[in-house]
Protein backbone atom coordinates (compact mmCIF):
# COMPACT_ATOMS: atom_id res chain seq x y z
CA UNK A 1 0.00 0.00 0.00
CA UNK A 2 1.80 3.37 -1.21
CA UNK A 3 2.01 5.83 1.03
CA UNK A 4 1.01 3.49 4.10
CA UNK A 5 3.95 5.82 6.26
CA UNK A 6 4.29 9.28 6.55
CA UNK A 7 6.69 9.98 3.42
CA UNK A 8 10.47 9.15 5.19
CA UNK A 9 12.60 10.64 2.40
CA UNK A 10 15.26 7.49 1.56
CA UNK A 11 13.14 4.93 3.57
CA UNK A 12 14.15 1.75 1.89
CA UNK A 13 13.66 -0.46 4.71
CA UNK A 14 11.93 -4.12 5.35
CA UNK A 15 8.33 -2.72 5.46
CA UNK A 16 8.34 -0.93 2.05
CA UNK A 17 9.58 -3.64 0.45
CA UNK A 18 6.81 -5.53 1.97
CA UNK A 19 3.99 -3.03 0.64
CA UNK A 20 5.10 -3.03 -2.99
CA UNK A 21 5.45 -7.13 -2.60
CA UNK A 22 1.97 -7.15 -1.67
CA UNK A 23 0.37 -4.83 -3.71
CA UNK A 24 2.13 -6.92 -6.96
CA UNK A 25 2.03 -10.56 -6.36
CA UNK A 26 1.44 -12.89 -2.67
CA UNK A 27 4.92 -12.97 -1.09
CA UNK A 28 6.15 -16.16 -1.64
CA UNK A 29 7.95 -16.32 1.98
CA UNK A 30 8.55 -13.93 4.42
CA UNK A 31 11.97 -16.00 5.81
CA UNK A 32 14.30 -13.58 5.77
CA UNK A 33 15.32 -14.07 9.17
CA UNK A 34 15.22 -11.51 11.89
CA UNK A 35 18.53 -10.74 12.08
CA UNK A 36 18.59 -10.47 8.23
CA UNK A 37 15.35 -8.46 8.19
CA UNK A 38 17.84 -5.63 10.94
CA UNK A 39 20.61 -5.54 8.83
CA UNK A 40 18.44 -4.05 6.21
CA UNK A 41 16.86 -1.54 8.64
CA UNK A 42 19.17 1.91 7.28
CA UNK A 43 15.75 4.07 7.32
CA UNK A 44 15.06 7.04 9.81
CA UNK A 45 12.34 5.08 11.12
CA UNK A 46 13.71 1.78 11.77
CA UNK A 47 16.47 3.57 13.09
CA UNK A 48 13.38 5.62 15.50
CA UNK A 49 11.70 2.03 16.24
CA UNK A 50 15.52 0.85 17.72
CA UNK A 51 16.04 4.35 19.93
CA UNK A 52 12.13 4.46 20.95
CA UNK A 53 12.11 0.19 22.24
CA UNK A 54 15.69 1.01 24.24
CA UNK A 55 14.68 4.24 25.41
CA UNK A 56 11.41 2.33 27.32
CA UNK A 57 13.13 -0.37 27.67
CA UNK A 58 16.57 1.83 29.92
CA UNK A 59 13.26 4.15 31.50
CA UNK A 60 11.57 1.35 33.03
CA UNK A 61 14.06 -0.97 33.79
CA UNK A 62 16.13 1.61 35.79
CA UNK A 63 12.94 2.81 37.61
CA UNK A 64 11.84 -0.20 38.60
CA UNK A 65 15.03 -1.42 39.83
CA UNK A 66 17.76 0.98 40.65
CA UNK A 67 15.49 4.30 41.58
CA UNK A 68 13.23 1.65 43.57
CA UNK A 69 16.26 0.38 45.22
CA UNK A 70 18.43 3.62 45.99
CA UNK A 71 14.85 5.57 47.23
CA UNK A 72 15.46 9.39 48.21
CA UNK A 73 15.49 11.46 45.38
CA UNK A 74 15.05 8.65 43.04
CA UNK A 75 11.76 8.29 43.79
CA UNK A 76 10.96 11.67 44.31
CA UNK A 77 7.19 11.79 42.19
CA UNK A 78 8.11 14.10 39.73
CA UNK A 79 11.38 12.27 39.18
CA UNK A 80 9.82 9.14 39.19
CA UNK A 81 6.85 9.55 37.00
CA UNK A 82 8.88 11.03 34.39
CA UNK A 83 10.84 7.88 34.20
CA UNK A 84 7.71 5.42 33.90
CA UNK A 85 5.79 8.19 31.52
CA UNK A 86 8.82 8.65 28.95
CA UNK A 87 8.97 4.35 29.11
CA UNK A 88 5.19 4.11 27.93
CA UNK A 89 5.23 7.54 25.49
CA UNK A 90 8.51 5.25 23.49
CA UNK A 91 6.41 2.52 23.69
CA UNK A 92 3.50 3.96 22.14
CA UNK A 93 5.43 5.63 19.71
CA UNK A 94 7.28 2.32 18.47
CA UNK A 95 4.19 0.29 18.37
CA UNK A 96 2.26 3.61 15.94
CA UNK A 97 5.75 3.07 13.72
CA UNK A 98 5.57 -0.93 13.69
CA UNK A 99 1.99 -0.63 12.99
CA UNK A 100 2.62 1.96 9.60
CA UNK A 101 0.88 4.59 11.39
CA UNK A 102 0.20 7.33 9.25
CA UNK A 103 0.18 9.32 12.77
CA UNK A 104 3.29 8.39 13.50
CA UNK A 105 4.71 11.84 13.49
CA UNK A 106 2.30 13.29 16.31
CA UNK A 107 3.23 10.28 18.65
CA UNK A 108 6.88 10.93 17.62
CA UNK A 109 7.18 14.95 18.14
CA UNK A 110 5.58 14.19 21.56
CA UNK A 111 7.67 11.58 22.28
CA UNK A 112 10.97 13.55 21.34
CA UNK A 113 9.52 16.41 23.76
CA UNK A 114 9.04 13.65 26.80
CA UNK A 115 12.30 12.45 26.58
CA UNK A 116 14.07 15.70 26.39
CA UNK A 117 12.30 16.68 29.67
CA UNK A 118 13.67 12.75 30.77
CA UNK A 119 17.19 13.81 29.99
CA UNK A 120 17.17 17.18 31.44
CA UNK A 121 15.80 15.37 34.77
CA UNK A 122 17.97 12.76 34.99
CA UNK A 123 21.47 14.57 34.39
CA UNK A 124 20.32 17.24 36.84
CA UNK A 125 19.49 14.13 39.25
CA UNK A 126 23.05 12.55 38.15
CA UNK A 127 24.73 9.08 38.22
CA UNK A 128 22.45 8.27 35.75
CA UNK A 129 24.72 8.68 32.34
CA UNK A 130 23.04 5.60 30.51
CA UNK A 131 19.36 7.41 30.83
CA UNK A 132 20.19 10.47 29.90
CA UNK A 133 22.10 8.92 26.70
CA UNK A 134 19.06 7.20 25.61
CA UNK A 135 16.66 9.86 26.05
CA UNK A 136 18.60 12.37 24.08
CA UNK A 137 19.26 9.66 21.26
CA UNK A 138 15.36 8.90 20.99
CA UNK A 139 14.57 12.51 21.58
CA UNK A 140 16.87 13.22 18.48
CA UNK A 141 15.34 10.38 15.83
CA UNK A 142 12.15 11.45 17.05
CA UNK A 143 12.05 14.82 16.43
CA UNK A 144 12.99 14.16 13.03
CA UNK A 145 10.10 11.79 12.74
CA UNK A 146 7.78 14.33 13.68
CA UNK A 147 9.35 17.16 11.24
CA UNK B 1 3.01 17.01 46.74
CA UNK B 2 1.36 19.81 45.36
CA UNK B 3 0.81 20.64 41.45
CA UNK B 4 1.35 17.07 41.18
CA UNK B 5 -1.25 17.66 37.99
CA UNK B 6 -1.53 20.72 35.86
CA UNK B 7 -3.69 22.87 36.86
CA UNK B 8 -7.28 22.26 36.30
CA UNK B 9 -9.32 24.75 37.42
CA UNK B 10 -12.25 23.70 39.25
CA UNK B 11 -10.59 20.30 40.11
CA UNK B 12 -11.53 19.03 43.17
CA UNK B 13 -11.69 15.54 42.55
CA UNK B 14 -10.52 12.56 44.33
CA UNK B 15 -6.71 12.80 43.61
CA UNK B 16 -6.36 15.93 44.14
CA UNK B 17 -8.36 15.33 47.84
CA UNK B 18 -5.40 12.98 48.65
CA UNK B 19 -2.39 14.97 47.46
CA UNK B 20 -3.90 17.39 50.46
CA UNK B 21 -4.44 14.54 52.72
CA UNK B 22 -0.97 13.11 52.21
CA UNK B 23 1.06 16.44 52.40
CA UNK B 24 -0.56 17.12 55.83
CA UNK B 25 -0.84 13.45 57.60
CA UNK B 26 -0.84 10.15 56.97
CA UNK B 27 -3.84 8.96 55.51
CA UNK B 28 -5.60 6.74 58.00
CA UNK B 29 -7.53 5.10 55.22
CA UNK B 30 -8.22 4.82 51.58
CA UNK B 31 -11.33 2.94 51.93
CA UNK B 32 -13.44 4.94 49.94
CA UNK B 33 -15.04 2.65 47.56
CA UNK B 34 -14.71 2.60 44.03
CA UNK B 35 -18.41 3.43 43.35
CA UNK B 36 -17.99 5.88 46.14
CA UNK B 37 -15.11 7.75 44.84
CA UNK B 38 -16.54 7.59 40.96
CA UNK B 39 -19.47 9.55 42.76
CA UNK B 40 -17.27 12.56 43.47
CA UNK B 41 -15.87 12.54 39.74
CA UNK B 42 -16.56 15.78 38.94
CA UNK B 43 -13.65 17.46 37.56
CA UNK B 44 -12.01 18.26 33.99
CA UNK B 45 -9.49 15.15 34.61
CA UNK B 46 -11.84 12.76 36.03
CA UNK B 47 -14.36 13.36 32.45
CA UNK B 48 -11.10 13.47 30.53
CA UNK B 49 -9.89 9.69 32.16
CA UNK B 50 -13.80 8.55 31.67
CA UNK B 51 -13.43 9.72 27.92
CA UNK B 52 -10.48 8.05 27.01
CA UNK B 53 -10.88 5.20 28.65
CA UNK B 54 -14.34 4.56 27.21
CA UNK B 55 -12.90 5.27 23.55
CA UNK B 56 -9.93 3.32 24.28
CA UNK B 57 -12.59 0.61 25.05
CA UNK B 58 -14.46 1.23 21.93
CA UNK B 59 -12.11 1.57 18.99
CA UNK B 60 -10.60 -1.74 20.39
CA UNK B 61 -13.24 -3.89 20.07
CA UNK B 62 -15.14 -2.57 17.69
CA UNK B 63 -11.84 -2.95 15.15
CA UNK B 64 -11.34 -6.40 16.74
CA UNK B 65 -14.56 -7.85 16.43
CA UNK B 66 -17.05 -5.63 14.41
CA UNK B 67 -14.09 -4.59 11.25
CA UNK B 68 -12.54 -8.00 11.62
CA UNK B 69 -15.70 -9.79 11.07
CA UNK B 70 -17.71 -7.49 8.52
CA UNK B 71 -14.47 -7.10 6.59
CA UNK B 72 -14.32 -5.56 2.94
CA UNK B 73 -13.87 -1.55 3.86
CA UNK B 74 -13.80 -2.03 6.96
CA UNK B 75 -10.50 -3.72 7.27
CA UNK B 76 -8.82 -1.53 4.71
CA UNK B 77 -5.30 -0.96 5.81
CA UNK B 78 -5.80 2.83 6.77
CA UNK B 79 -9.31 2.70 8.48
CA UNK B 80 -8.08 -0.69 10.65
CA UNK B 81 -4.74 1.12 11.68
CA UNK B 82 -6.68 4.01 12.63
CA UNK B 83 -9.17 2.66 14.81
CA UNK B 84 -5.91 0.46 16.40
CA UNK B 85 -3.82 3.64 17.15
CA UNK B 86 -6.64 5.79 18.66
CA UNK B 87 -7.67 2.87 20.94
CA UNK B 88 -3.61 2.91 22.14
CA UNK B 89 -2.94 6.56 22.34
CA UNK B 90 -6.46 6.72 24.47
CA UNK B 91 -4.68 4.12 26.44
CA UNK B 92 -1.35 5.86 27.32
CA UNK B 93 -3.21 9.38 27.54
CA UNK B 94 -5.79 7.81 30.59
CA UNK B 95 -2.69 6.55 32.00
CA UNK B 96 -0.62 9.48 31.74
CA UNK B 97 -3.48 11.58 33.69
CA UNK B 98 -4.39 8.29 36.61
CA UNK B 99 -0.24 8.33 37.36
CA UNK B 100 -0.38 12.26 38.10
CA UNK B 101 2.18 13.19 35.01
CA UNK B 102 2.64 16.95 34.65
CA UNK B 103 2.83 16.41 31.12
CA UNK B 104 -0.59 14.71 30.06
CA UNK B 105 -1.27 17.87 28.04
CA UNK B 106 0.96 16.39 25.88
CA UNK B 107 -0.27 13.22 25.36
CA UNK B 108 -4.01 14.06 25.66
CA UNK B 109 -2.81 16.77 22.54
CA UNK B 110 -2.27 14.02 20.55
CA UNK B 111 -4.71 11.93 21.52
CA UNK B 112 -7.39 15.08 20.44
CA UNK B 113 -5.92 14.97 16.90
CA UNK B 114 -6.05 11.40 16.79
CA UNK B 115 -9.28 10.84 18.15
CA UNK B 116 -10.93 13.28 15.87
CA UNK B 117 -9.32 11.95 12.84
CA UNK B 118 -10.43 8.75 13.87
CA UNK B 119 -14.15 9.90 14.14
CA UNK B 120 -14.04 11.64 11.00
CA UNK B 121 -12.47 8.17 9.20
CA UNK B 122 -15.64 6.17 10.68
CA UNK B 123 -18.28 9.03 10.21
CA UNK B 124 -16.98 8.43 6.56
CA UNK B 125 -17.31 4.73 6.23
CA UNK B 126 -20.86 4.50 7.53
CA UNK B 127 -22.60 2.57 10.24
CA UNK B 128 -20.02 3.61 12.82
CA UNK B 129 -21.94 6.25 15.34
CA UNK B 130 -21.27 4.47 18.74
CA UNK B 131 -17.05 5.23 17.26
CA UNK B 132 -17.38 8.93 16.01
CA UNK B 133 -19.52 9.66 18.82
CA UNK B 134 -17.28 8.71 21.54
CA UNK B 135 -14.34 9.51 19.65
CA UNK B 136 -15.49 13.11 19.14
CA UNK B 137 -16.47 12.78 22.80
CA UNK B 138 -12.60 11.91 23.97
CA UNK B 139 -11.57 14.52 21.33
CA UNK B 140 -13.21 17.60 22.76
CA UNK B 141 -12.28 16.67 26.65
CA UNK B 142 -8.56 16.14 25.19
CA UNK B 143 -8.55 19.12 23.93
CA UNK B 144 -9.76 21.15 27.20
CA UNK B 145 -7.06 19.47 29.18
CA UNK B 146 -4.50 20.09 26.29
CA UNK B 147 -5.35 23.93 26.66
CA UNK C 1 -18.47 -15.26 14.18
CA UNK C 2 -19.46 -18.30 16.26
CA UNK C 3 -17.08 -19.43 19.02
CA UNK C 4 -15.10 -15.97 18.57
CA UNK C 5 -15.18 -16.13 22.12
CA UNK C 6 -14.57 -18.98 24.37
CA UNK C 7 -18.05 -20.22 25.86
CA UNK C 8 -19.55 -17.96 28.73
CA UNK C 9 -22.79 -19.67 29.48
CA UNK C 10 -25.41 -16.53 29.74
CA UNK C 11 -23.46 -14.60 27.91
CA UNK C 12 -26.23 -11.99 25.86
CA UNK C 13 -24.10 -9.12 25.67
CA UNK C 14 -23.90 -6.14 23.14
CA UNK C 15 -20.70 -8.52 21.44
CA UNK C 16 -22.46 -11.57 20.63
CA UNK C 17 -25.27 -10.00 19.34
CA UNK C 18 -22.58 -7.34 17.12
CA UNK C 19 -21.44 -11.24 15.54
CA UNK C 20 -25.01 -12.87 15.36
CA UNK C 21 -26.17 -9.47 13.25
CA UNK C 22 -22.58 -9.56 11.42
CA UNK C 23 -23.01 -13.25 10.47
CA UNK C 24 -26.25 -12.60 8.10
CA UNK C 25 -26.22 -9.13 6.71
CA UNK C 26 -24.14 -6.05 7.04
CA UNK C 27 -24.98 -4.28 10.01
CA UNK C 28 -27.10 -0.96 9.01
CA UNK C 29 -25.63 1.06 11.82
CA UNK C 30 -24.29 0.65 15.55
CA UNK C 31 -25.63 3.69 16.99
CA UNK C 32 -26.56 2.01 20.12
CA UNK C 33 -24.84 5.06 22.18
CA UNK C 34 -21.88 3.48 24.98
CA UNK C 35 -24.86 4.14 27.87
CA UNK C 36 -27.19 2.12 25.71
CA UNK C 37 -24.54 -1.03 25.05
CA UNK C 38 -23.27 -0.56 28.85
CA UNK C 39 -26.99 -0.95 29.99
CA UNK C 40 -26.93 -4.52 28.73
CA UNK C 41 -23.81 -5.99 29.89
CA UNK C 42 -24.74 -8.33 32.00
CA UNK C 43 -22.59 -11.14 31.09
CA UNK C 44 -20.06 -12.90 33.53
CA UNK C 45 -17.30 -11.32 30.16
CA UNK C 46 -18.18 -7.83 30.13
CA UNK C 47 -18.16 -8.16 34.14
CA UNK C 48 -14.74 -9.39 34.37
CA UNK C 49 -13.91 -6.46 31.70
CA UNK C 50 -15.31 -3.71 33.85
CA UNK C 51 -13.41 -5.51 36.82
CA UNK C 52 -10.22 -5.71 34.82
CA UNK C 53 -10.33 -2.35 33.86
CA UNK C 54 -11.12 -0.56 37.52
CA UNK C 55 -8.03 -2.49 38.75
CA UNK C 56 -5.91 -1.31 36.45
CA UNK C 57 -7.58 2.15 37.27
CA UNK C 58 -7.21 2.08 41.02
CA UNK C 59 -3.70 0.42 41.37
CA UNK C 60 -1.96 2.60 38.66
CA UNK C 61 -3.23 5.89 39.89
CA UNK C 62 -2.97 4.68 44.10
CA UNK C 63 0.80 3.78 43.11
CA UNK C 64 1.86 6.96 41.27
CA UNK C 65 0.18 9.36 43.39
CA UNK C 66 -0.87 7.91 46.80
CA UNK C 67 2.10 5.33 47.43
CA UNK C 68 4.74 7.69 45.88
CA UNK C 69 3.78 10.80 47.74
CA UNK C 70 3.49 8.83 50.82
CA UNK C 71 7.04 6.72 50.86
CA UNK C 72 8.32 5.14 53.49
CA UNK C 73 7.02 1.08 52.97
CA UNK C 74 4.84 2.35 49.90
CA UNK C 75 7.89 2.52 47.89
CA UNK C 76 8.89 -0.52 48.85
CA UNK C 77 10.12 -1.90 45.92
CA UNK C 78 7.96 -5.49 46.14
CA UNK C 79 5.12 -3.40 46.87
CA UNK C 80 5.43 -1.04 44.67
CA UNK C 81 6.34 -3.61 41.97
CA UNK C 82 3.52 -5.64 42.91
CA UNK C 83 0.91 -2.46 42.18
CA UNK C 84 2.12 -1.65 38.73
CA UNK C 85 2.81 -5.04 37.56
CA UNK C 86 -1.16 -5.61 38.78
CA UNK C 87 -1.93 -2.77 36.63
CA UNK C 88 -0.29 -4.09 33.37
CA UNK C 89 -1.75 -7.33 33.74
CA UNK C 90 -5.36 -5.77 34.22
CA UNK C 91 -4.66 -3.43 31.23
CA UNK C 92 -3.56 -6.63 28.97
CA UNK C 93 -6.62 -8.88 30.57
CA UNK C 94 -8.86 -6.92 29.45
CA UNK C 95 -8.01 -6.00 26.06
CA UNK C 96 -7.81 -9.70 25.39
CA UNK C 97 -11.62 -9.64 26.80
CA UNK C 98 -12.43 -6.67 24.07
CA UNK C 99 -10.13 -8.02 21.46
CA UNK C 100 -13.05 -10.94 21.62
CA UNK C 101 -9.40 -13.46 22.04
CA UNK C 102 -10.14 -17.23 22.33
CA UNK C 103 -7.48 -17.24 24.66
CA UNK C 104 -8.27 -14.69 27.28
CA UNK C 105 -8.95 -17.72 30.21
CA UNK C 106 -5.21 -17.86 30.32
CA UNK C 107 -4.29 -14.19 30.66
CA UNK C 108 -7.57 -14.07 32.72
CA UNK C 109 -5.95 -17.26 34.89
CA UNK C 110 -2.51 -15.23 35.56
CA UNK C 111 -4.36 -12.08 36.49
CA UNK C 112 -6.62 -13.63 39.05
CA UNK C 113 -2.85 -14.69 40.73
CA UNK C 114 -1.99 -11.61 40.48
CA UNK C 115 -4.79 -9.57 41.71
CA UNK C 116 -4.84 -12.06 44.72
CA UNK C 117 -1.20 -11.41 45.78
CA UNK C 118 -1.66 -7.60 45.14
CA UNK C 119 -5.02 -8.01 47.56
CA UNK C 120 -3.11 -9.45 50.12
CA UNK C 121 0.35 -7.31 50.00
CA UNK C 122 -1.94 -4.08 50.10
CA UNK C 123 -4.18 -5.68 53.22
CA UNK C 124 -0.90 -6.20 54.66
CA UNK C 125 0.19 -2.85 54.65
CA UNK C 126 -3.21 -0.94 55.58
CA UNK C 127 -4.94 1.37 54.84
CA UNK C 128 -5.92 0.36 51.12
CA UNK C 129 -8.74 -0.50 51.48
CA UNK C 130 -10.10 0.60 48.17
CA UNK C 131 -7.29 -1.45 46.67
CA UNK C 132 -8.32 -4.20 48.35
CA UNK C 133 -11.34 -4.70 47.28
CA UNK C 134 -11.11 -3.92 43.89
CA UNK C 135 -8.06 -6.40 43.15
CA UNK C 136 -10.55 -9.08 45.31
CA UNK C 137 -12.95 -8.16 43.08
CA UNK C 138 -11.11 -8.80 39.68
CA UNK C 139 -9.41 -11.96 40.96
CA UNK C 140 -13.05 -13.33 41.49
CA UNK C 141 -14.62 -12.58 37.94
CA UNK C 142 -10.87 -13.69 36.22
CA UNK C 143 -11.05 -16.82 38.10
CA UNK C 144 -14.47 -17.46 36.54
CA UNK C 145 -13.63 -16.50 32.88
CA UNK C 146 -10.35 -18.61 33.30
CA UNK C 147 -12.41 -21.89 34.64
CA UNK D 1 17.32 -6.01 47.16
CA UNK D 2 18.42 -9.79 47.01
CA UNK D 3 15.46 -11.92 45.52
CA UNK D 4 14.18 -9.37 43.27
CA UNK D 5 13.39 -11.53 40.75
CA UNK D 6 12.84 -15.52 40.72
CA UNK D 7 16.02 -16.99 40.80
CA UNK D 8 17.50 -17.62 37.52
CA UNK D 9 20.46 -19.92 38.39
CA UNK D 10 23.66 -18.31 36.62
CA UNK D 11 22.07 -14.81 36.14
CA UNK D 12 25.11 -12.48 36.38
CA UNK D 13 23.72 -9.85 34.54
CA UNK D 14 23.66 -6.33 34.53
CA UNK D 15 20.41 -5.60 36.50
CA UNK D 16 21.67 -7.43 39.41
CA UNK D 17 25.31 -6.02 39.32
CA UNK D 18 22.64 -2.82 40.06
CA UNK D 19 21.06 -4.65 42.65
CA UNK D 20 24.15 -5.37 44.75
CA UNK D 21 25.80 -1.98 44.27
CA UNK D 22 22.45 -0.16 45.24
CA UNK D 23 22.43 -2.00 48.66
CA UNK D 24 26.36 -1.43 50.03
CA UNK D 25 26.98 2.24 48.22
CA UNK D 26 24.78 5.01 46.17
CA UNK D 27 26.05 4.29 43.01
CA UNK D 28 28.55 6.19 41.35
CA UNK D 29 27.51 6.31 37.99
CA UNK D 30 25.53 4.00 35.93
CA UNK D 31 27.59 5.64 32.66
CA UNK D 32 27.62 1.66 31.38
CA UNK D 33 26.37 2.49 27.29
CA UNK D 34 23.65 0.33 26.19
CA UNK D 35 26.18 -0.91 24.00
CA UNK D 36 28.23 -2.16 27.08
CA UNK D 37 25.38 -3.25 29.30
CA UNK D 38 24.06 -5.22 26.61
CA UNK D 39 27.25 -6.82 26.00
CA UNK D 40 27.00 -8.16 29.27
CA UNK D 41 23.26 -9.80 28.81
CA UNK D 42 24.26 -13.61 29.05
CA UNK D 43 21.54 -14.81 31.90
CA UNK D 44 18.47 -16.56 30.13
CA UNK D 45 16.29 -13.60 31.86
CA UNK D 46 17.71 -10.86 29.12
CA UNK D 47 17.67 -13.38 26.57
CA UNK D 48 13.71 -14.05 27.77
CA UNK D 49 13.44 -9.98 27.43
CA UNK D 50 15.11 -9.49 24.03
CA UNK D 51 13.02 -12.75 22.61
CA UNK D 52 9.81 -11.15 23.92
CA UNK D 53 10.64 -7.67 22.38
CA UNK D 54 11.58 -9.19 18.89
CA UNK D 55 8.30 -11.11 18.95
CA UNK D 56 6.11 -8.60 20.35
CA UNK D 57 7.65 -6.44 17.08
CA UNK D 58 7.55 -9.14 14.54
CA UNK D 59 4.06 -9.49 14.98
CA UNK D 60 2.97 -6.36 15.60
CA UNK D 61 4.34 -5.41 12.40
CA UNK D 62 3.48 -8.06 10.40
CA UNK D 63 -0.07 -8.02 11.49
CA UNK D 64 -0.41 -4.48 10.98
CA UNK D 65 1.33 -4.42 7.85
CA UNK D 66 1.67 -7.81 6.04
CA UNK D 67 -1.60 -9.08 7.19
CA UNK D 68 -3.51 -6.26 6.72
CA UNK D 69 -2.75 -5.36 3.22
CA UNK D 70 -2.67 -9.32 2.45
CA UNK D 71 -6.27 -9.44 3.07
CA UNK D 72 -7.93 -13.01 2.85
CA UNK D 73 -6.78 -15.37 5.17
CA UNK D 74 -4.38 -13.22 7.10
CA UNK D 75 -7.73 -10.51 8.06
CA UNK D 76 -9.63 -14.05 8.68
CA UNK D 77 -10.21 -13.27 12.68
CA UNK D 78 -8.81 -15.79 14.43
CA UNK D 79 -5.32 -15.26 12.93
CA UNK D 80 -5.59 -11.71 13.36
CA UNK D 81 -6.48 -11.84 16.75
CA UNK D 82 -3.65 -14.52 17.80
CA UNK D 83 -1.20 -12.00 16.21
CA UNK D 84 -2.27 -8.84 17.94
CA UNK D 85 -2.75 -11.54 21.41
CA UNK D 86 0.90 -12.36 20.72
CA UNK D 87 2.32 -8.95 20.52
CA UNK D 88 0.80 -7.90 23.78
CA UNK D 89 1.48 -10.92 25.77
CA UNK D 90 4.72 -10.55 24.43
CA UNK D 91 5.28 -6.93 25.54
CA UNK D 92 3.12 -7.06 29.25
CA UNK D 93 5.91 -10.34 29.92
CA UNK D 94 9.19 -8.12 28.84
CA UNK D 95 7.97 -5.16 31.13
CA UNK D 96 7.39 -7.96 33.80
CA UNK D 97 10.87 -8.87 33.37
CA UNK D 98 12.10 -5.17 33.00
CA UNK D 99 10.31 -4.34 35.96
CA UNK D 100 12.20 -6.96 38.93
CA UNK D 101 8.90 -8.78 39.26
CA UNK D 102 9.01 -11.74 41.42
CA UNK D 103 5.71 -12.94 39.17
CA UNK D 104 7.58 -12.83 35.55
CA UNK D 105 7.36 -17.10 35.58
CA UNK D 106 3.29 -16.25 35.36
CA UNK D 107 3.19 -13.64 32.64
CA UNK D 108 6.13 -16.22 30.87
CA UNK D 109 4.03 -19.28 31.33
CA UNK D 110 1.17 -17.51 29.34
CA UNK D 111 3.70 -16.36 26.82
CA UNK D 112 4.78 -19.26 26.24
CA UNK D 113 1.41 -20.95 25.24
CA UNK D 114 0.16 -18.01 23.22
CA UNK D 115 3.41 -17.83 20.86
CA UNK D 116 3.20 -21.69 20.53
CA UNK D 117 -0.20 -20.69 19.46
CA UNK D 118 0.76 -18.18 16.97
CA UNK D 119 3.78 -20.09 15.62
CA UNK D 120 1.56 -23.59 14.59
CA UNK D 121 -1.13 -21.13 13.51
CA UNK D 122 1.32 -18.89 10.81
CA UNK D 123 2.78 -22.07 10.19
CA UNK D 124 -0.68 -23.46 9.15
CA UNK D 125 -1.37 -20.35 7.26
CA UNK D 126 2.33 -20.63 5.70
CA UNK D 127 4.13 -17.44 3.96
CA UNK D 128 5.11 -16.42 7.52
CA UNK D 129 8.40 -17.89 8.62
CA UNK D 130 9.92 -15.40 10.16
CA UNK D 131 7.18 -15.33 12.59
CA UNK D 132 7.07 -18.90 13.63
CA UNK D 133 10.81 -18.77 14.10
CA UNK D 134 10.42 -15.70 16.26
CA UNK D 135 7.46 -17.10 18.54
CA UNK D 136 9.01 -20.11 18.86
CA UNK D 137 12.20 -18.57 20.10
CA UNK D 138 10.05 -16.80 22.22
CA UNK D 139 7.94 -19.72 23.68
CA UNK D 140 11.08 -21.82 23.90
CA UNK D 141 12.89 -18.97 26.59
CA UNK D 142 9.36 -18.38 28.06
CA UNK D 143 8.75 -21.55 29.15
CA UNK D 144 12.15 -21.90 30.84
CA UNK D 145 11.58 -19.34 32.77
CA UNK D 146 8.28 -20.06 33.86
CA UNK D 147 9.82 -23.13 35.02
Amino acid sequence: MKGRRAPASGEEGRVDTFAADEQNRPRKNMNTTLQHSRAHMGSAMEECIKNCLDCHHICLETAMNHCLETGGKHTEPAHFRLMINCAEICQTSANFMLSGSELHHLTCGVCAQICEKCAENCERLGEMDECVETCRRCAESCRKMAA
